[in-house]
């Protein structure tokens, strides 16, 4: 799937993109580009995903905003040292950390001509610059905007929040939006009118990285099974900066509403049980979930399911992220519009319709494959894809 | 689903009819048919399979082969202290329980006229003859026989072991057979014709009631996710009879092969690992199974997942026997023979052709359901189901 | 041990007398006095205790006071519904659980004889009046005053809470008294000068039954190896009253703090991490704590242990409450008093001095017993045992 | 405790000395020697072993036999690629590895001047002499011996096997002998009166690193609690060398003999339950041990404790060896022979007599700190260290 030379190029656009996971989504794409690792993760990668005219990863463009300084390739490095990236994987793509790394533009409130912070509308109008100039300064066939940040508090006032201003700012630019964490973006009230107006893709949202993922698969089979589950808790522990942003109560509210949105879907009522999301520093990027399941079987017999998850947030996250944007890049070139229910398999809590269990939103993403493939083969003759204005 | 005057009788003739399971399903039916408790476990007993013609729960008879004499009552009695079976039941269904101890025969080795034990042909003689006199005293419509014995070792010599005289007795006597062990049964090459001749329908082998059951789902979702597993490792350990079969490395090795049928046909290659069955007589008639699967992530990331998985065996089984007893006579009376690949969502190592996957199964399952409603409208009018002869 | 009869009576008055915990201890108390089952868990029946002078089992009269009216035959019979009981048990113990139901006295604001509450000094007064006709209606040559009432939250105002109440009443009926929970019991400041003056002992507080019991094992095995515990966290599920009662954050904190205690004390510095306690009702009295250690060995590789301990709480308790009673008592016959520190095996957050770790614990614990034993053989001989006034 | 120029300078010649443990033991005392790393793990770096005489870290000079060539470098470039070593630590001590590695001479059956392979007699010779070679040369006080080789199957014919060549080569060079693994070593009975007749001081066997550590505490934990241990079970995965090695069950038989008497030890009795170790080359140096603890508590209510340990071998072993290392220095110094039984902290299975419960074996270490402390002083004014002869 090597990019020819007439192969046009595809932006991705990182909300975060400093960040654990943007890193890893620029240095895995390199390296698996390279040949240095097998695309382990990347559901993109496997044989149902061929000839559906996805782009190539070679020809994968990487760009975004973001708060902080710190340079891709140290950061790279920071995360080699945590065992998140292989040691040695920084140095041998450092010459594409540091191209993504001078496509990243200052996010949050900038300040304005006068020195005063502009407000709302004059980011959204920035960052929407920002977009439009990398899409042009590249060359590329157009950008996915793709929010990795690190998931913010509900918002409370009527204020749009951070990740709304960048999700109408991908609007503004014309770009399809991908929202990876549980933050508001796209979904703010405010956002409804010009989201439909748009007739752009979307995808989101909250990837779907550990305990969710499992919740996915053993919801359907206590449902299929007929058994009772009659409580359901979970433990989360993780550091690095999505523990600390989710220690936060009112972030964790956000997250936990998708975790426990799959078990009422699967398991068509809502069992007893919390679940907690703890930051512990002394973890990195790992996270460790436990989950504890009480169930009754036959005649109430009483029995225990725990599932211990120790997994890198960041290595979870990042081939979905490409998964996403080649996806969202494909469907948009094929002029969907409208919420991809069918990429429900990769998020806590996915937009549109589409169901919760694993199996059926494999099915439903393999469905997508093939629609895409049609579109693949001539839009003219196949108008199998909704175009923009049908989508439900 | 109440049995009407009408409703023809059902047997259901239990090899190892004096055993946790067996028990489990004679006190368990019981239960049920008199509202005692709900149908947890019981798949048949959810929406899906309403209209299908299946058996009601109130018409079922059981009956059954075992070596040992204790009475049900007792048996029942020992259950509900080792916490099996609620306190109070044994006692709530004593008639059922004593007049399903009236039906149970002798097996094993019976002693011939002369005193000398019989040959494998006069077993197998006495064995249908104890099932034909059953379904005739009790006139019952047909009657079907699930093999819930304690697993035997893999038989070594050429002779004919136990679980095979008793699915030969079944072939003799015209009736479907359910293997819900691991051991040979009907799989015995010289049982071959006589099984083709039959025209009678059989499922097996070896229920999936924990450990399976689990990888059944994780096994996909590790696929689906294009996430490469490494390691496989598992243990479990079992008290009651089948901890103490299961301890003989050759009964185990029937159990294990099944086990990892499942990964290497959902993963699409075997994985490093073993699975050690401990017998554990202090933990009575609870298992616990401990997997801890090591993949990898993106470059090669090194994650872990671990389930434990603690389960009362008797109560996991009993409902899928309860199923399998139903949908099984349901294919007979439909007409359907052969192996009835559709019920692989119960079985380690099902017969026939299907998928491995658990949701994919549990589709079968519907679709043989929807088969049995369209059976059972009328089979002069949909001739979908198969006949003898035209089985695959 | 069993008692002679001129064996004088000691008399175990429990706060709290109609809950989970005491019911067990009645009923145990009346089981292992009969043969019934083995005393495992007490560790005051195992060689190294004999000749202590420890009250017999059989010598122990129960009563106390509760706030609810289920009577104790009824209790038991649901702890045996629940697995918690042996079934059968309650009828086998009838007698003792019903004598010991006569001796249990409303708790509470009791109504005053004009139909108002009584002021705290006068609920303090009421209660004492109950232990004291209770111990002279029964003839007891002692009784010890035992809180296994439900833990309250801590107190905010300056307002005695209930454990108080029932503590200074204790003080005022001149009983040894031991805090099993992390209610303020005997440590409000208000009792400060009336627990100095009353010359008793009394022990506390909050038993050591489950994650702490670990904790004070696990913690030291750190230390001793010089391994760096990073963090440490831990979730508690439980159902029962306790799990509703530490459902209050308020309560949850008073609890918490004995479980950090043990790791600061045995680490030397604490570390990162939480604990949760969630309320479960699915679980019944059981409990499931699971502890996750992050800890860094030689070069700072990281490296993990987590534990789950599944136990029955009131099981885990009783026998302890039996064992402190018995040895209050002895070392109130013994003219001990002050805070028995000795006893801090038993407990998350021990009064008066002493080590941390459960193994030095329970050396110090042995200590007491030969204390005691010196004691038995004769006061007058060897003063060993300290006296009103001299205790540190 | 920096080495003064006129520290004496001790040797540690290491039975495997290009395996992980020895090349983690050469690697991490360089680094902690030179600030790189705080000495985790090193019970001898903590406050109680100061003013013990110890033989400082930097007075440590490493050699050893081993039958494979890859030099240490190269060696500690893979266990830092596999997480074992931080990233950048084989670089920084480079010089130290290059010099042990120089030090290292070929093990196994080395041929003779005549191209035949020596008998056993030529072997120890052989070996012996290597060792006082290495002291010789490097001008050392004293050289320890410790085998950390594979672990070799329990012999069966009357031949020496090699571990009790190397054992016999350290006591013909006058050496103290450290045996960290479960081999034959100096136990072979062929060995007994030359250990006798040696008057050497030496330590084993086994090293305590995971789950046994953990059971030496736990152990201690329900007899104390007087709670009853019905099954211990438990189960290893590990990859590395040591996995392939135990992955022979000659060789597991020789380690699960010390884990259980452990449990055989602390518990009184040994309960029910098996222990498995498999060979997961997937894990590489890391290894996972499940242990599953099913117990009564009172009444005989069934609890269950399950423990979780993943921790990485050779750095678990790493500072142990170093700790032995000079702790058997410093006893050969003070002029100590025979058995050390007040190490038994660091064994699975110790040599002479003690305790098996961390704690007791923790406090038998600080007494023989003491003991060197004394004989530090002067040994002529303080005869308390036993001498050659008067050794239990």
């Amino acid at each position: 799937m090597s990019a020819s030379v007439s192969q046009p190029r595809v932006g991705v656009w990182l909300i975060g993109a400093r960040g654990s996971v943007a890193t890893t989504v620029v240095a895995g794409c390199a390296a698996v580009t390279a040949g240095l690792h097998p695309p382990t993760g990347m559901v993109t990668e496997t044989p149902p995903f061929e000839d559906c005219g996805l782009p190539p990863l070679s020809s994968l463009v990487f760009g975004g905003h973001d708060v902080v300084d710190c340079p891709l390739p140290k950061r790279a490095e920071a995360l080699a040292a945590g065992g998140v990236l292989p040691p040695g994987l920084p140095a041998a793509v450092a010459a594409e950390l540091t191209a993504a790394d001078r496509e990243i533009r200052p996010g949050g409130p900038v300040p304005g001509p006068t020195g005063h912070a502009p407000g709302p509308e004059g980011l959204i109008t920035a960052f929407a610059s920002d977009i439009r100039d990398f899409t042009r300064r590249c060359g590329l066939a157009r950008t996915v905007v793709v929010n990795v940040a690190s998931t913010e508090p509900a918002p409370t006032g009527g204020e749009l929040p951070a990740s709304s201003l960048y999700a109408a700012a991908a609007l503004r630019a014309g770009c399809p939006y991908v929202d990876f964490t549980p933050s508001t973006g796209l979904h703010h009230p405010a956002l409804a009118a010009a989201r439909a107006a748009s007739g752009l893709p979307y995808a989101g949202r909250d990837g779907k990285t550990g305990q969710t993922l499992l919740r996915s698969v053993l919801g359907p089979m206590f449902a299929q099974r007929a058994l009772t589950v009659r409580a359901w808790s979970g433990t989360n522990l993780l550091g690095g900066g999505d523990g600390a942003a989710l220690a936060d109560p009112a972030a964790a509210a956000a997250k936990n509403a998708g975790k426990e949105r799959v078990l009422a879907d699967t398991l068509g009522t809502a069992p007893e049980g919390e679940v907690h999301i703890d930051d512990v520093p002394a973890l990195g990027d790992w996270k460790t979930a436990w989950d504890h399941i009480a169930f009754d079987g036959f005649l109430g017999t009483r029995m225990i399911l725990q599932t211990i998850w120790q997994g890198c947030d960041s290595a979870l996250a990042a081939p979905l992220v490409l998964d996403l944007a080649r996806l969202t890049a494909r469907a948009h070139e094929a002029g969907l519009s409208g919420p991809l229910g069918e990429l429900g398999f990769y998020f806590k809590d996915p937009v549109g319709e589409g169901p919760s269990s694993l199996g059926e939103q494999y099915a439903a993403l393999l469905g997508f494959a093939e629609r895409l493939r049609g579109g693949a083969r001539g839009a003219a003759d196949e108008p199998a894809a909704r175009r923009p204005g049908e989508h439900r």
